[in-house]
């Protein structure tokens, strides 16, 4: 168990491949995991080729792991118990933790690990932190993928909805609807919304946006989304708008169709700077609420999501399009999401 | 239209028949109804049998009405319109609406009008104060049924798991699963509950809790709540509880049953005192919430909740048990919900 | 009583003069009231001079007030009452109240009336709609110069602090201190801040800054405003800004300096747009929350505001830095305002 | 370093006195303290004559440390150091911490150590869980009176308006005015309360509840506190009280006399069980809150009040009623706080 293979960063924003790294050591409260079943994310495809994660890091933070090892302060678990893993997992023990975001820990988005601060789950090992406080148990009478999407896609999605402090029967707008923002629109459904309406341009995840609760669905290709909803709202501004993708002129759209109240969540990494234009927000003094948040991880957190896939309010299988089996697999995997054909909502690939 | 008949009270917690009044004068916000479609409610029943509600007093709050008459400053609704009705009727133009709770204008519960400051809904004809506050109209594609019970069964149901504070992946208990518990679970699953634990004793309206969205029932009858709900989770408190019927002794282990940082909503009038033991509540510095309240009513309210309904989050429909056809069957309908037999759920009379 | 002077618009903004306009006719729930003692606002200003107010139209909304004539449906005033005005008077009997923001009734704004919708306080008479919602009486232990600052310079300040929503011991900023921004340092030391940091370039307001509860303050000409915080704060981020004036580059500043989970709250009109860029907000998934509004208005509010001014909490008085006599001198204090001399931070002209 | 003595029970429920014990074994996160300065607790008093804490326990929960001796993992203290402790010092690493309740890990009050789980201060040594995330360096500019204050009575008495949710101009009523009651009083006062009505008989503590921001004082001796306070208020219900002491009587006025959505906050301990009457509660639908709750601890909560401190916002040294200098005067504090004379406030301990 010295050295491992792993998916991963070959030229920094050029190159992906398979690199060899050491076994990580373990710190007394963490656990070294081998993958059961791993989803590539448009965020690996980002790290590896926009935002210029370094050389040999191997990538990937959505995963159900085995645990092989633990550290000797590790309570809760032990070798051979299959585990979700989140893809925030946070070193718990600062004091951070107190003011209450763990996102957040130290610094912005201090509290992501995997792939970010050291090698992701695309190894034939990895570790996670503070595993009693990071990790659930993977209940019986769930899916393996179910259990691999809920640390990324479902309390990504999920986080939306909160964000947007939804009330019962709010309209809602739910733009992007990739798995997250799919899984936007069906943790709306269970907030309390009303009306929903998703913006995307593929058939397929339009279709599977109405199934996880979508009222309606318009397209970025016949207009401007907000004449879009305008006219479906009878020129009515919405509750809520979360972003779960789009583009920060989406952005803009989206603070214009806000009622004075309302919230705008931004739950995807935006690239691009963002106008705030004094006409659009009523000299900012109209209480529009911009928000946006890196998702929470955690067990609790985890077994909160888990609870609700048990007892039948959502179920995440539908995201998986793709289905690969076998470690050498990840590769392919993490290729089709970076071309990113019209049919790929999300790959899995079950070791 | 100077006078009309009314199914009420004759002499106060005793004896319930047919009444003549004077058909009401109206004020300038005010409108004058005819009843469309009514339900008697439990309330009705306590009204007339217990709290002592005065002779002649018209019975009824649950309804859908057809507008037969409007005060001159109506600005929104006009003859002809078919609206849905609320419980709790306020006149808006008090400042202590200001405070946020017009449940309880001048005085607790002072925003009751129908059949608690003046005749109800089983009349010829029943007066809404401030009426482009109060009503909405019944949009084409709801029921007459799920209008009618828009206005009490839903809105305090649903007040439950807004009282409670519900998380994603709660835990809650419905104790009570009459028509508004039922709606307390349906709304519970559609504000994040996981797990639903509903409490009831008639197989009728437990297999009604399933459909609406619980994941267990259990009797009354099975031992005391709190031993029962243990033994489901294992011994680990709940999130919250729902008191949407039962007695205060059950609100007695509600408060015992419930995690610290957890809540206690009360929606359902109790009559009897309620010991909190000092030994069951650590010394009441367990951060654990106790509240309960009267059911929001108001035009946003109505209009919000016929949003869930035509969006497909709930169906209210499926609480009607009983079906009459006829202003004279009003009596009947009472009666059933009076005699209270074991399939009743909701009557609801075609006017 | 068929005419009255007032000081209003000549030249949509470009002259400024006296206007003679009929008296108002008083709706039913209106009072006609007579100014006792008025305050020249900024906004009077920029009214006048920027945003383009109609000719014809007289200024005014910081006032106290003398009935002189109330609707037939008044219930609670009367001829001869002295009021405090808020300068947010909407008309209460509207549906968007029930969503909670009064400010914003029927449109961004929309609750605004007094030289916006109609002629404002700085006539002879002036109409107050939905008087009984609206205005205060003023008691006998309060200063005049208190009760006309109340209902703008006091509720807009202190709205920086609640939609900051300060904790125990929060670090907060404050960005402007004018009159609103010093009742913002105010409001903030009585809402629960340590540490508050008020940014201005006059030493006189400075000085107030300090006797209202400033910790330390820094002036724009000292440099970047971001940098001169981030010195005293040993480059840690704050809990939140207030801006109470300044301009959206300061806005932009106060973004980056805000803790993740920390909130940006705006309460002057900005008239600029507003660059927020990716890189200072991390992708804007940090959980910083951008907000803003309109201070509240409404009996109650004004009631409370009195509450604290009475029970020694705050004392708007030191914000008085003229005083005038005489309604002529209504134009020599909006030309002080307009002017703005070092000295100048709020004149009153008393009646 | 093996032995030590300190002042604990002897006999539990009957007699207290100096025991000898081995100096606690350290933690990997722990640290062994010794006392700088200390207060005896009334809940030290009633841990050793009512509650029945086990024989041999070293009792004490309030002080000022000096670090002696780190565990391995301890980060950010060392030895030297002169920190303020809290009297809530859970173990943090516990998933139950992400539930947001440190008070309550794994079982009610499960987050109190000293003297509860293990030994107090009064000691030679104590040990302190957690340590990084438990304490906080004391900072030049605040006194070492406050130092040992800032853990129990400013946040226990600053929990109480956190409880009772205060807004701007709120009428508060705190029920009890020891030491916890005067900080819920002073809390009370920069969280935003308009008028405080502080509650209890001693001359003394009444004059010392005006000075730190009460309106009036009433005395339980002057009739039923309900009837007091309602001719206070011309029979307006008041927004909130704050149960700092009182008993359980207490707690069903205070039910009573609080208005519809406001909130009873409990933080003191209650013995006695409590009659909830559905006649003063409107059958439990009036929207009326009851809550209570442990004080938070933990390290950042304490930079958190030390801010208040330093910028002025509250003077705890006031409390200071006696002054003892050595360490066995610990037994002196102790009686003193037991016997209870009027004059006494607050002991302390310098060592």
């Amino acid at each position: 168990m010295s050295t491992m293979r792993g998916f991963g960063i070959i030229v920094p924003n050029k190159e992906t491949g398979w690199v060899t790294k050491d076994v990580p050591d373990l710190g007394l409260f963490d656990a070294l995991l081998s993958p059961v079943a791993v989803c590539p994310c448009t965020s690996d495809v980002a790290g590896a080729r926009v935002r210029g994660v370094g050389a040999r890091r191997i990538l990937g933070h959505e995963a159900v792991g085995r645990i092989e090892a633990v550290g000797s302060m590790v309570k809760d678990f032990k070798v051979g118990d299959v585990v979700a893993v989140p893809a925030v997992t946070p070193q718990w023990f600062h004091p951070d933790v107190q003011d209450g975001l763990h996102q957040h820990i130290s610094k912005p988005l201090g509290g992501r690990f995997l792939s970010s601060q050291w090698d992701g789950v695309f190894g034939e090992y990895f570790k996670v932190p503070d595993v009693d406080m990071n990790v659930a148990l993977v209940p019986d009478d769930i899916s393996m993928a179910s259990a691999a999407l809920v640390g990324d896609m479902v309390t990504t999605g999920f986080h939306g909805p909160e964000l947007a402090d939804i009330k019962f029967g709010d309209t809602v707008v739910v733009i992007g609807i990739g798995p997250v923002g799919l899984m936007s629109v069906a943790g709306a459904a269970i907030r309390g919304a009303g009306r929903i309406i998703a913006v995307g341009n593929r058939p397929h995840t339009r279709e599977l946006a109405m199934e996880y609760g979508a009222s309606v669905t318009i397209s970025y290709k016949d207009g401007p989304i907000y004449d879009q909803v305008m006219e479906l709202t009878g020129n009515k501004p919405v509750d809520s708008v979360i972003l779960a993708g789009g583009t920060t002129d989406n952005m803009a759209e989206a603070y214009r169709m806000t009622k004075c109240g309302g919230t705008i969540a931004n739950i995807a990494g935006q690239n691009k700077d963002f106008l705030l234009k004094a006409s659009e927000s009523t000299s900012f003094v109209a209480h529009k609420n911009l928000t946006g948040g890196l998702c929470p991880g955690g067990r609790r957190r985890l077994e909160r999501l888990i609870e609700l896939i048990r007892y039948g309010r959502v179920d995440p299988d539908k995201l998986i399009s793709h289905t690969f089996h076998g470690f050498d697999k990840i590769e392919d995997a993490f290729n089709l999401m970076a071309d990113n054909p019209a049919d790929v909502v999300k790959p899995i690939v079950y070791i």
